[in-house]
C-alpha cells in the first residue's frame, strides 16, 4: 500500500506551490499516523473492522453523482444535509487515501471539491440566515466552521495527490474565502469567547497550516488583532474552569470538545514547541477527562439543556479519546472506547484498537470529584459523588454550578441521584425530540422554556411558585452558589454549598452526604437544605424519582374521576395534581418507590407543617411534547427560616422472575432533625440500633471547636461537620 | 469423590428396609446421573460455579440452628417461607450428597427430615387456612404437593446415607402421611384436572416410587379410584392442547410445567416400560418447546394474569430443560440455556453444561406457529407471527384462545405487537406487585380486577363500554373463539378468526396479517376488524401502545388544565382522557409515536365516523397501583355492521447520539376500505408508488373461486384472501 516516490520528483512536487519544508499529511494526521493506521489495518480486526465500515459507506456514495446543490434549507432540509454530508465526505475520502493509497478517493474527494470552488464565489448570505452569524453554505456560520474543520482535514490528507492547478483552484476559491469569510468577514463571532468562536478558529487555524498561511494560524490563535486578548488561547483560557468543566455543562462540553481537540492536535503536529498540550496545566487533557467523568453508565449526566440518550459512543469523544490516547497513551481510556461503537481513523484510532486488540484495557477509574466552575474557578462547582466505581455504582450528581449562559436551567442546587445503572431521582433535561421534524422541526420545543428549564422542574427549592432569577438567564449569570465544603472519607462524602440572589432576600444552603453505614445494604444520602429569608414565603421542594410509589406514610387524599393542574405559569402549569398527603407521624413522611429490581424509600421531616404533592407531567400539552413523568413535591405552605431533611434508603431486592421479594421495608427506623443555635445535628436510627448523628456548624475554620447537648450527650467536633454513630 | 461399598455391605444395607430391587437415587437423579454430574463437576466451568453456589448457599444455612417452627403464617410469613426453604434445603442437600459424597449434607437433611417428623403427626389445618384445600404446614395444600415434590427427591438421595430405624420415622411420621394427607386427605383437589391437582399427584406418586408404595403411584397415575378417570395421566390428555398449549397462558403454563416434567421424568426412571415421554405424541415434551416458544426477547407473552418480568430464565423451566435435553440431545435448547442463570443439578443439567462449554450451541428456532387451545384443539388457538427467528425481528400474539379459567382475562382476539427487543402494543398483564407486602400482601391488586382483566385494557374491541361476557370468566369458559384461516408464505403470514357471542348478538371477525413489502424498511401488519352486530352499539377498539406521541394526523382537543376519568366502571374509570381527536382527512386517521430508536405509524381507516381517546391509565388509583400506561382508543359512536382497518408500520431511525435522525416520516401514503358484499378488498401504497390489495372472501374453502372488481380492475382468488400488488 506505500506509494514510492524518488526523491527529486519530490522536491520538485514540494516547490510546485509554495510549501516546501511542509509535509503532508500534518493536521491531524502525519505520516507516521498513516503508517500506524496501514499497521492497525493489517494487524487489528477492530481497526479493520472501523475502516472498511467507512469505505463501504464511501464506496455506496461514489457510485452517486457528485451533489453540491445551492444552499436553500435551513437546518434539516436537503441542502443542510447535504452539505455536511459533502464536508464528511471529503475528510473520510482523504483518510481512505492515505490509509489505502487508492487513487480513487483523492479524486473523489478533489472532485468534490471543484464543484465547491465552481459554486461557492458566487453565493451571498443564505437565503434563510439566522439573524446573528449566517453562514453561505449554511444558515448558521457555525455549520461552515464545522464543515472547513472536516474537509481542511481531506484537503491536507489529498495535498499530495493533487496538481498544482487544482490546489490553486481550491485554495483561491474555495478554502481562502471560506477561511477570510470566517474570520475577518464575522469578527464578532471569530473574537466571541464561545464555542462558536472555537470552531471558526478551529476551521482558521487548521486551513492556515495545512495551505502555509502563517496570518490565520496567528488569527486564530490571538484573535483578529493578535494581541491575544481572543482566540483559541485564550478561549482555552475562559471557556473551561481549571478542572477542565465547561460551564454550558456535560451536554455542550461534549460538542464544544471537538474544535478543541482538533485544532491542539493540529497546533501539536505543527509548532510542537507551543506546547499546546501543556497550556493551562494542561487543560485540553483535563477537558476530556472531565468530560467522561461527566457520565453514569455511559451517559451524561443531563443537565441544563440536554438530551438524555446522549453518552460516550458521542462522535466528538471518539474523537477526543484518539487524541487523548495518541498523547497519553493510557491505558484507562482503552474502558472508554470499548464504550463506543468505533475507533477514530487517526493514528491515535489505530493506537487505541491495536492496545484493545491486545488486551491492555484498564477500567476507567470513575471519582468522587469537586469539578470548580468559572474560568477562576469562583463560580460554583459541578460536585460528584460516587459510592465507588464499579458499575452500578452510587452517583450522586450535585449542581452547584455557574448559570451556563442561555442553555442554562434555573436549577441552583439541584442534584441528580443515580444507582444500581438508573437515574433514580432525576432530571429532565432538554424538552426535545432531535431532528424529528414533526416535534417543532427537531429544534427546541416550547415546553423546554415552560417545563424544562423551569426551577419546578427540577430537585430543589422553589419559592413563591416562581423560578430562580425569575427565569432569566442573564440575571442568573450573574450570581454563582458558593462551595462550602467538600470532603470524602471512608464513610462519608459530604458537599454543602450557599446560593444567595436566586430569590430575593433568600440564601439555600444545601449539605449533601453519602454515608456507607456496613450494615445497611446500600449506602445512603442524607440531604439537609437550610433556608434563610428574611419574610415569610411558600416553599416548594420537588423530587423527581423515576419508579413505582409501593408505599407512604402520609394520608393521601387522591384525586379519583377529576385532576386538575397544579398552577399556571412557572412550570406549574405543566403538572396534574394527582394526591395530597398529609404526614401522619408528625413531621415524619416517608415514601417507598420500586425501580428496576430495588425499593428507594425517601424519609423526610421538616420543622414545618408540610403537605406532600404528587404530580404527574403532561398539563396544558397540547402536542403530546412531554415525557410522562412524576414528583413528590414536600410543600411548606408558609416558611421563613427553616430546614428540609431527607434521608434516601436504597434497599430490598425484587425479583418476581425467581419468585422473591427481600428487603421491602426500609431499614432506617428515625430520622429528626436537632437545632442548636446556627447549629443542627441529624440523627437518624437503623434497625440494627445503630445511632447516626451529622453535625453542621457550618464554619469553614476547620481548627476550630464546637459543641453541643443532644440529649445527655455531649457533642464536640472541628470544622464544618462531624459524622459519629452511637450503638 | 466417589464412595465405595463392598457388595455384602451393600446387600444388607438394601434388605435392611424392604428396597430389595430398588436402587437410590432413582428419581429425577438414577447413580447414572451422579456420574455425569461428577463428571461435569470435574470439567464443566459452568456446571461447578452452579453446584458451588449452591454449595455456599448451603454451606451458610448449615451454620444456623435448624428452623421447623411450627405453622402460624399466610402466604409471605414467616413460617411459610422458613418451611419452603426447608424443603429446598432437603432436596438441595441431598443432591450435594450425591455428587460430593460428604456425609455432612445427608446428616443435615436427616435432621431437617426428623424435626419434620417429631412435629408433622402433630399437626390438624393450618390456622391460616384458606377455603379451599387448606395444607397443614402451609395454608394452602399446593404448598405442602410443592414440599413433597421437594423434599422427596432429597429423601431418595440420602436413602442409602440412612439407618433403618432413621428411614422407617421419617417415612412414617412424614412421607406417608403426607402423601395420604395430599391423596386421600383431599380428594376434591387430588382428583381435579388442574395444576394442584397435577402437583399432589407428582407429589404422591414420587413419594410412592421412592418409598416403593405401588399404591401411591397408581393413584397419582390414574386417580383415588385407579380408574384413570382422573390423575396425571388424564391431566396429561386435558390441560394441554394437542400442540402443548395450556390453557392459562404462558405465565401460569410455565408454573404448571413443573409437576409435569418432575414426576414424567419419575415415571421414566422407575417404569420406562410407560413411555411417558411418548404419551400422548410426546406431549410433555411439546409442552416445555411450546413454553419457550410463548416468549419474546427472552420473556413470556404477558396474557391474563401475568407478572410481565417472568420469562426464560424461570425456575421451571431450568428444570424443565435440563429435562428436555437429558432426553433429546437437541442442542437449540442450549440456547435457552445460555439465557439462564444457572442450570439444574440434575444429570440433564450436567449434560447442558457440558455441552455449552463445548461450544454445541445451536440457536433456537423461535417460529411462526398456530397454536390450538383445548384438550381437543378445538378451543380457538393461540397464533404467533413472527418476521423472522432473529434477535429485534417482529412478533405478534393474537389472543384467539379460550378464557383460560380464573386468572384468564376479557380480551378475546386481542393481540401485541412486538418489535426491535421491546413490546410495542402492549398488554397490561396483571395488577400485582408479587411478594411486595405493601401491596395488598404481594398478591393480586383491587385493580387486578377493575383494570387488568376488563376488555378496555386490552386491543381488542368493546360494546358498549361493557367486558366481554360482562366480566364472568364461567360464561368465558362456555364459548371459545373460532379460527378461520392460518397461512404463512414468504410474503404473508395471516391469521383470521371469529368470535361470536362475547356479547349478545355481535360478532367479530379479526384478521391480522404481516405483510412484508422488500421495498419498505420493515414488514408492516394489517388488521382488519369486522363487527357484525343485530342493533347498534358504541364501538370502542384501544391501542395501548408504548412510546412517545411524535405526530397524528387528527384535530385534537386536549385536557389542558383539567382531566376527568373517561367512565366509572368496567375498566374505564380508571382512564383520563387526555384528548379527544377527529380525523381531518375524510375517514383516515394516523398516529406516529417513538418507541425507543425506532418509529410506529399507525394508520386506521373505517367507515363510520370515528373519534380517537387520547388515554392515560391512573384515574381512581388512589394507592398508586397502576402503572401509567396510555392508549388510543378508536371509537365509533354509533355502529352496527362496521369495519376497522388499521395498517401499523415501523420506521426509521432515531440516533440522538449520533445525531441523525432518518425515516420519521411513513412511507403508506393510503389506506383504504372497499366492500363489496360480503367480500371485502382493503389497499394501501407506499410511497415508492406500489400499491398492495387484501382481499377476503372469508371462504374456507380453498378451492372456490372468488371475484370483485376495484376501479376497472377485476380481481379473483381461490379460497379465503388474496394478496397481490399493483406497481
Amino acid at each position: 500500500m506505500k506509494r514510492v516516490i524518488t526523491p527529486i520528483l519530490f522536491l520538485i512536487f514540494l516547490v510546485s506551490f509554495g510549501a516546501i519544508g511542509k509535509d503532508h499529511p500534518s493536521l491531524i494526521l502525519t505520516s507516521s499516523d498513516v503508517k500506524l493506521m496501514q499497521e492497525g489495518y493489517g494487524k487489528s480486526p477492530l481497526f479493520r473492522t472501523n475502516v472498511d465500515r467507512v469505505q463501504r459507506e464511501l464506496d455506496a456514495e461514489m457510485q452517486r453523482p457528485l451533489a453540491v446543490p445551492v444552499p436553500k434549507d435551513a437546518g434539516g432540509g436537503y441542502t443542510h444535509e447535504q452539505h455536511k454530508k459533502n464536508g464528511r465526505l471529503i475528510m473520510n475520502a482523504g483518510v481512505l487515501y492515505q490509509v489505502s493509497g487508492k487513487q480513487k478517493y483523492a479524486d473523489f474527494a478533489a472532485n468534490l471539491f471543484l464543484k465547491y470552488a465552481a459554486l461557492y464565489p458566487s453565493l451571498g448570505e443564505h437565503p434563510k440566515k439566522k439573524n446573528q452569524a449566517p453562514g453561505r453554505l449554511f444558515w448558521q456560520s457555525l455549520n461552515e466552521s464545522v464543515w472547513l474543520v472536516m474537509a481542511i482535514q481531506g484537503y491536507d490528507a489529498i495535498y499530495k495527490a493533487l496538481d498544482h492547478r487544482t490546489r490553486q483552484n481550491i485554495e483561491l476559491n474555495v478554502l481562502r474565502p471560506m477561511a477570510d469569510f470566517l474570520s475577518v468577514g464575522q469578527p464578532k463571532t471569530f473574537d466571541k469567547i464561545h464555542n462558536h468562536g472555537t470552531w471558526a478558529a478551529a476551521a482558521v487555524g487548521m486551513t492556515g497550516y495545512v495551505i502555509g498561511e502563517d496570518d490565520y494560524v496567528e488569527k486564530a490563535l490571538l484573535g483578529l488583532d493578535k494581541s491575544g486578548k481572543s482566540g483559541f488561547l485564550k478561549q482555552l483560557s475562559l471557556l473551561f474552569s481549571p478542572e477542565g468543566y465547561y460551564a454550558e455543562g456535560p451536554y455542550y462540553q461534549r460538542y464544544a470538545l471537538m474544535p478543541f481537540v482538533l485544532f491542539a492536535q493540529a497546533i501539536e503536529t505543527n509548532q510542537p514547541e507551543r506546547k499546546i498540550f501543556e497550556y493551562r496545566n494542561s487543560i485540553v487533557m483535563k477537558a476530556i477527562y472531565t468530560t467522561v467523568q461527566l457520565s453514569y453508565n455511559d451517559l451524561f449526566f443531563p443537565i441544563n439543556d440536554a438530551i438524555k440518550s446522549k453518552g460516550l459512543d458521542t462522535m466528538e469523544l471518539v474523537s477526543g479519546l484518539a487524541i487523548a490516547y495518541g498523547m497519553s497513551g493510557d491505558n484507562q481510556l482503552l474502558d472508554i472506547s470499548a464504550r463506543q461503537k468505533r475507533v477514530a481513523l487517526t493514528g491515535g484510532g489505530a493506537k487505541i484498537a491495536l492496545a484493545r486488540d491486545a488486551g491492555k484495557i484498564v477500567p476507567f477509574q470513575f471519582k468522587t470529584m469537586k469539578l470548580s466552575d468559572g474560568a477562576e474557578g469562583d463560580e460554583g462547582a459541578l460536585v460528584i459523588l460516587r459510592s465507588s466505581d464499579k458499575p452500578g455504582h452510587q452517583a450522586l450528581v450535585l449542581k452547584n454550578t455557574s448559570q451556563g449562559m442561555g442553555h442554562g436551567h434555573f436549577d441552583k442546587l439541584s442534584w441528580i441521584f443515580y444507582d444500581n445503572g438508573q437515574e433514580i431521582i432525576t432530571d429532565y433535561g432538554a424538552a426535545r425530540f432531535l431532528n424529528v421534524e414533526a416535534k417543532n422541526g427537531g429544534r427546541y420545543l416550547p415546553e423546554n422554556k415552560s417545563w424544562a428549564k423551569q426551577t419546578i422542574a427540577h430537585n430543589t427549592l422553589v419559592v413563591d411558585e416562581t423560578s430562580h432569577f425569575h427565569g432569566k438567564w442573564k440575571d442568573g449569570q450573574k450570581k454563582s452558589p458558593e462551595q462550602l465544603a467538600f470532603d470524602e472519607t471512608e464513610t462519608i462524602q459530604l458537599s454543602s454549598a450557599v446560593m444567595r440572589g436566586a430569590y430575593e432576600g433568600v440564601a439555600m444552603t444545601r449539605t449533601i452526604a453519602l454515608i456507607k453505614d456496613p450494615e445497611l445494604e446500600f449506602p445512603v444520602t442524607l440531604d439537609v437544605l437550610k433556608v434563610d429569608a428574611t419574610q415569610p414565603h411558600l416553599y416548594d421542594l420537588p423530587v423527581h424519582y423515576n419508579g413505582q410509589l409501593m408505599d407512604q406514610s402520609v394520608v393521601l387524599k387522591s384525586a379519583t374521576s377529576g385532576m386538575r393542574a397544579l398552577g399556571d405559569k412557572n412550570g406549574y402549569e405543566h403538572l396534574w395534581l394527582k394526591a395530597v398527603g398529609t404526614p401522619k407521624e408528625g413531621k415524619l413522611a416517608r415514601f417507598t418507590w420500586l425501580t428496576d429490581n430495588r425499593f428507594y424509600t425517601l424519609n423526610t421531616v421538616s420543622e414545618e407543617q408540610s403537605q406532600f404533592l404528587f404530580t404527574e407531567l403532561g398539563a396544558h400539552d397540547p402536542n403530546f411534547n412531554l415525557r410522562r413523568e412524576q414528583a413528590i413535591i414536600h410543600r411548606i405552605p408558609k416558611g421563613e427560616k427553616t430546614i428540609f431533611v431527607s434521608l434516601l434508603e436504597p434497599h430490598g431486592d425484587y425479583n418476581p422472575a425467581v419468585e422473591y421479594t427481600l428487603g421491602s421495608h426500609s431499614q432506617i427506623k428515625s430520622l429528626k432533625l436537632h437545632k442548636r443555635g446556627s447549629y443542627q445535628a441529624i440523627t437518624f436510627t437503623t434497625v440494627f440500633g445503630k445511632r447516626w448523628i451529622l453535625t453542621l456548624s457550618y464554619d469553614q475554620d476547620k481548627q476550630k471547636t464546637h459543641q453541643i447537648k443532644l440529649g445527655d450527650k455531649e457533642i464536640s467536633w472541628q470544622g464544618f461537620y462531624s459524622l459519629q454513630t452511637v450503638e
